[in-house]
């Protein structure tokens, strides 16, 4: 049970400073609007970066926050298969939680507005080019190094990470994956992270909203799932 | 006393390298210029950073330079309740003094900025959309958030954050909660923040100044200590 | 073997991300589009970073991702001369394998770009203004100092790096190095990070591209070879 | 001996990292043209961190880099009025190889490069609004809160900061310092750092060269030296 509190509060507290920093960025009269990819990519490392820390502070060992991660993981074993779909399940929650609280905290600004795709943008994610099967392509390359470079911090260097410090390196990861590798879908690489504020998207009555692009809804869930399912194959072969 | 003088001259450095920040970034003829959001919201990170190593090495040992932050640590019994309001009023005494130095430092720089509204956002905090009881909103969940992540920080993993560190994650908080949740009403969630530099652009002869809007004053100093209220409640009924 | 393999598959995580950062500031409708300067440098040092962790958990205990970094090593006898050899060949095919993922990440991007200068520029570097004897001294000066620094880094001061730290201090230098010495020829200072994706960009299918430029593919290959056996010179001199 | 040795190549690098990153944000064609107030301030804070870090290798183990950093410690003892002077001396030799550095590593791009006092705000500071008596006033203000939050930092809390992170919490500062007091005068706040390229400036054969601007030369000399004199005053009368 504390696992799943912790899971939930760390999304959503993941949810509040990244769906937090595209609004800041996008809606019109944001004091932050149009700060830049770097404004963008950082509030999402640190959204990151302070969701694990919560997380792992209410009992949440793992501090995964993504349903991509916690299929790693339960992959070698530190999740059971309804654990795993506990734990996704809250995480999906605790977006859906983290996006309303966005919404409330910049409520005048929606109506502002007019842009239905940048509003739903702050939201969940869209591709720059849509063709669904580049897009799962890009989406699952990216979510393939986020559980690369994870395994690689977390599976040998048990002890040589300073104490303390693991929530600030992934944090770090997260910024770089979105500099890197955020250009073309916008870097979900998390079916909470995408689904949970499409929800709450499609549910809470925003001002002036479009419709939630149900039909892209799937490509940043199935994605990093098959994503980190193939970076837990390539870690396996190459130890 | 120690606590008295180090919360001093922490705000005052929290506000020399804040107020300078929005100096540097909106007087006409500054180097810095339009630097950006990204500017902005580092700025204030490294103050609060720089201002809390500052306290505590005189002798605060809580570092807290904001009422809200001493608000809540009084209700856990850190302060007592005269505490409280000593602690406070020298928050804001600081404020004043750090806003009075980035007067000095621009000086040249006042009388060839003709926007009031622009040289008053170096001081306090204006909305983006005026609207009280949204703006409070706002206002209350920044500080809600600030407060909750320093619970998660300090309250249970005492020992985890590497030795000495504390500073620098409560500066990486800062930057986060102003990429994340500034762009409605630019993040006070500080009533010294926002009051203390207030009262000294009221009192300054600053070149050209317009009014100092006492109308939104209480904004900035209500709204964050409620949050910091609400804060303490769920933290105490989550654990 | 071991440290083949890190040398490898850190060289690649480097050019993922590094030729990554490249494409999402480059390409046409990359939502990172223009991200500026900042962008760049601190994209190219966290791939440094994480190139660096990856090469070290794999077994490659120095994780140099860098011939020119190698061959200083094989002047103090870290390395022998055939181990060298093996190693840059590694750290060449590593970079033709991150350059092409980056490929298929940005797979529909390629065609709605129209510069070819610009498609070449996101796998390899180019002189700002061509003059084969001034490019040759700016990479060398600049390996130089990244290779001087290293020295200063890791040879008199082991134990004085907090245990683990030292990727991230290797990662803030290259992020210096691009700000500070990057302008005239994009800072290769790596002769893998330049000629693997130039292969790469010669042998890859991309839509609508011109040519390699292997004219200049010279310069980034010996002027950090160079510039590290001066580092390399001094350094003793000095000490 | 060390400690001039050391002092002297850590302000080189400090040069070469400072200097560069003005002539990569100013020089026409350079590839981080007009890349912001984030990509200056930021250089300016790994410049100095990498000189401390070139420095305290050497055997510098102050790693001052600046005569009024040097000033405030000669007053505390740590070096008699001599070593000051030679240390001084060193500091403003090594600005002056540091500049000659950078104007080599962009070699073709001076003669490309029209406007005269550009060039020179590469190698030193000039004010943005021409005021010898506000200007002194803004440096010193800098300058007083760099050498008093250095004694914050440094003075009581040793051993606090973890070991070995003395060089990048000094980093932080300038980048700080830049943010939020560069505006009005570019932030010398240190004499060598000035004084040292303004020769070079002077001797070097730059295509297309202005003046040096000798009239303001002694302002970021002797407001610097003025600022770290009353932080130690200050500093004395709190404790």
């Amino acid at each position: 049970m504390d696992n799943l509190l912790g899971e939930f509060f760390g999304t959503m507290v993941l949810l509040v400073f990244g769906c937090g920093v595209c609004a800041c960025n996008t809606l019109t009269k944001s004091k932050g609007q149009n700060g830049g990819w770097i404004c963008i990519t950082a509030g999402w490392g640190f959204a990151v970066m302070l969701g694990v820390l919560t997380a792992t502070t209410l009992g949440a060992p793992q501090g995964d926050l993504n349903p991509a991660v916690t299929l790693g993981k339960t992959m070698i074993g530190i999740y059971t298969v309804p654990q795993f779909f506990a734990t996704s399940f809250v995480q999906i929650l605790g977006g859906i939680c983290g996006a309303a609280i966005v919404w409330l905290a910049y409520l005048p600004h929606w109506a502002e507005t007019e842009d239905q795709a940048a509003k739903l943008g702050i939201f969940c994610t869209a591709p720059a080019i849509r063709n669904y099967p580049v897009n799962f392509l890009c989406e699952g390359i990216a979510t393939f190094f986020l559980m690369f470079i994870i395994w690689m911090i977390f599976s040998k260097q048990v002890g040589v990470i300073p104490v303390g410090l693991g929530p600030y390196i992934v944090g770090v990861l997260i910024w770089a994956l979105g500099l890197s590798l955020g250009g073309p879908t916008g870097y979900a690489i998390n079916p909470a992270r995408d689904l949970g504020p499409r929800i709450a998207h499609a549910i809470l009555p925003i001002a002036g909203k479009g419709g939630s692009d149900w039909s892209y809804a799937w490509v940043p869930v199935v994605a990093p799932l098959v994503g980190a399912f193939v970076a837990y194959v390539v870690f396996v072969a190459i130890l």
